[in-house]
């Protein structure tokens, strides 16, 4: 499998995107579609050989579709290593949930990683979309096609009055979870954010950080999605989403604006001071290196560097996390040789970046 | 006077030097003697026209003399500016006695900073040679052959008992102290330091930071000095402080080797860090700055840069203290902004360093 799954590491990952005129504040836009198959019980309550015979459907709908590309991935979880899971894992293509699921979980995915489908996670079918940048409709556009060819070919469970069924009722309806990776160092450092998230709150919008848990806001990147599935149509969630992250968009850039007027020298010593602890340092704990690279992702997008472009900064967020590292390392590294090899790798990739 | 004093802020400093081939741990020497004429009363003692008439007299010895070079500067110190005493402060030529004495204060100084004489200090002359490296023997031959040629023309006080008679007791004999600055982050940071320290003050000699007052040791920087003048000739007092220099610098090797051994990354992480953050902030405080100029020297030390030499170490050291700064900026600069210049200033200097 390892050999298979090389093209896939040396891919850019999704979900940290960087189309080019794309708005700096958004990173990436992600889509998901809860699905489930009549005739079997939820994943939860399936025996072995019902996941099995669930994955053999799905598997073989796939492969008849045409959406997910002719060199997609199909992937029994079983079959991967722990280091590749994490790498899955680390590149958002696959949860938690579904790495502690035993037997019968699976992933389909497209080559270039902009469509997956994890089989057997809390719903028989999770249909994901991911683009770089703000682009929810288009994200819906590719994912509904792809529902549309496998809805052809497998019969989903759905309720003429509820909508789509799932196993857990708060996705039941839609089973559609739009979110989009917002970077918001100027909406953190002018403490707006508290303000900001409780807003958002009462839109009965969710909030996460983007690395870890709950409102934890390491590198300043956090994924606005919406809550409820039920009592809105697809259209419906997605405008008011839209809507939504695009004033905090322009929030976000105003309070740039500000910052730079109001205290220019705080702004850049930070910036530079992290660029200059990425650049130099030869230890560094994955916190200080997503601070350090919030800073200067805002750099970049302050005109601040000449030399440095948003994808070299993107594609360090991910290169930084430890299965990424592991694998970049060649042997399986514990943290205090972990931060070593980390700020090694971060080194290496700016030694050629001199100017701020 | 301010243009004849352009020609010394251009100077290297004498008191940070960098002498090829020296030993990287000892910054400079620095040697004083204390004497008085007789006929006046200590200056302490003395009125505003026996100050002027001791600062005539020593002027003109010194015109007479040949040891501090013809084009020597003749300073009457309430004829400069603020920033122009400040300025002779921060390069260790006039201490702060010296600048709170209204009248009769005198600077004799040779052009390249080497030798001077401070005039109504605490005693009526201090004699002062300064040196780079760690050069006791030099700078005390040099010193002596100004004290002979002074002595020769001026009447010094002299008692044949106790020897030279100075304004405070603890001067009383050969009036001479000597003192060697130190730069020694390798037992800092092995946390010996306070240990060395102890040992020294058994000795009778007194250890003092650098920069700013008492056990302050900003920069890592620590001048090791003579406590007594009496009951030892200058040659005993030279070879006693001489022998604890050498051994405190072999100490400092060996634990900078024990360190690059046992916690190689630490160190390297530390002088990669410091160095990052003088190349790319725009705000740092003298304190931030005097703490990473002393990492980024370890560095250069440890053969860490191949682009940065001592000799911009040292200068940068000089050219962050306020006054230098101010003269720099060619405005007077206050704090919030004097960090702005501060970093200015540094990242200027390093910009062309790249690597470490």
């Amino acid at each position: 499998m390892a050999r298979e799954l090389e093209t896939l590491w040396r891919n850019r990952a999704g979900f940290l995107g960087d189309a080019p005129g794309d708005n700096d504040v958004a990173l990436s836009t992600r889509i998901r579609l809860a699905r489930n198959l009549t005739r079997f019980p939820f994943p939860i309550a399936a025996d072995a050989g019902q996941l099995e015979e669930v994955r053999q459907q799905v598997r073989a709908a796939v492969a008849a579709a045409s959406a997910l590309g002719e060199a997609h991935f199909s992937l029994a979880l079983e079959q991967l290593t722990p280091e590749e899971q994490e790498l899955l894992f680390e590149r958002r293509l696959v949860s938690r949930e579904l790495l502690t699921r035993e037997t019968g979980a699976g992933l389909e995915l497209a080559a270039d990683e902009t469509l997956a489908i994890m089989v057997n996670e809390e719903d028989h079918l999770r249909l994901q979309a991911l683009r770089p940048g703000f682009r929810l409709e288009e994200a819906y556009r590719e994912l509904s096609a792809l529902d549309d060819q496998l809805g052809s070919i497998l019969e989903f469970a759905f309720h003429p009055r509820l909508g789509f069924l799932t196993c857990c009722p708060t996705n039941v309806g839609t089973g559609l979870r739009a979110s989009v990776m917002l970077h918001l160092p100027g909406l953190v450092l002018s403490q707006q954010i508290k303000q900001v998230v409780a807003a958002i709150d009462k839109l009965n919008l969710a909030v996460r950080g983007a690395f870890g848990e709950g409102t934890d806001n390491r590198g300043n990147l956090f994924q606005i999605s919406n809550q409820s599935t039920l009592g809105e149509s697809e259209q419906q969630i997605l405008e008011r989403l839209s809507s939504v992250i695009a004033t905090l968009i322009a929030k976000e850039i105003e309070s740039r604006e500000e910052l730079l007027r109001l205290r220019k020298y705080e702004l850049l010593d930070r910036v530079g001071r992290a660029f200059g602890l990425l650049r130099y340092s030869y230890r560094l704990t994955r916190e200080e290196a997503l601070t350090a690279l919030s800073a200067v992702r805002l750099g970049v997008d302050l005109g601040m560097f000449r030399q440095l472009d948003l994808r070299l900064v993107n594609e360090l967020f991910l290169a930084i996390q430890p299965a990424h590292l592991t694998r970049c390392a060649g042997v399986a590294v514990e943290p205090p040789e972990r931060d070593v090899i980390r700020a090694g790798l971060i080194r290496e990739r700016l030694k050629k970046i001199t100017g701020a």
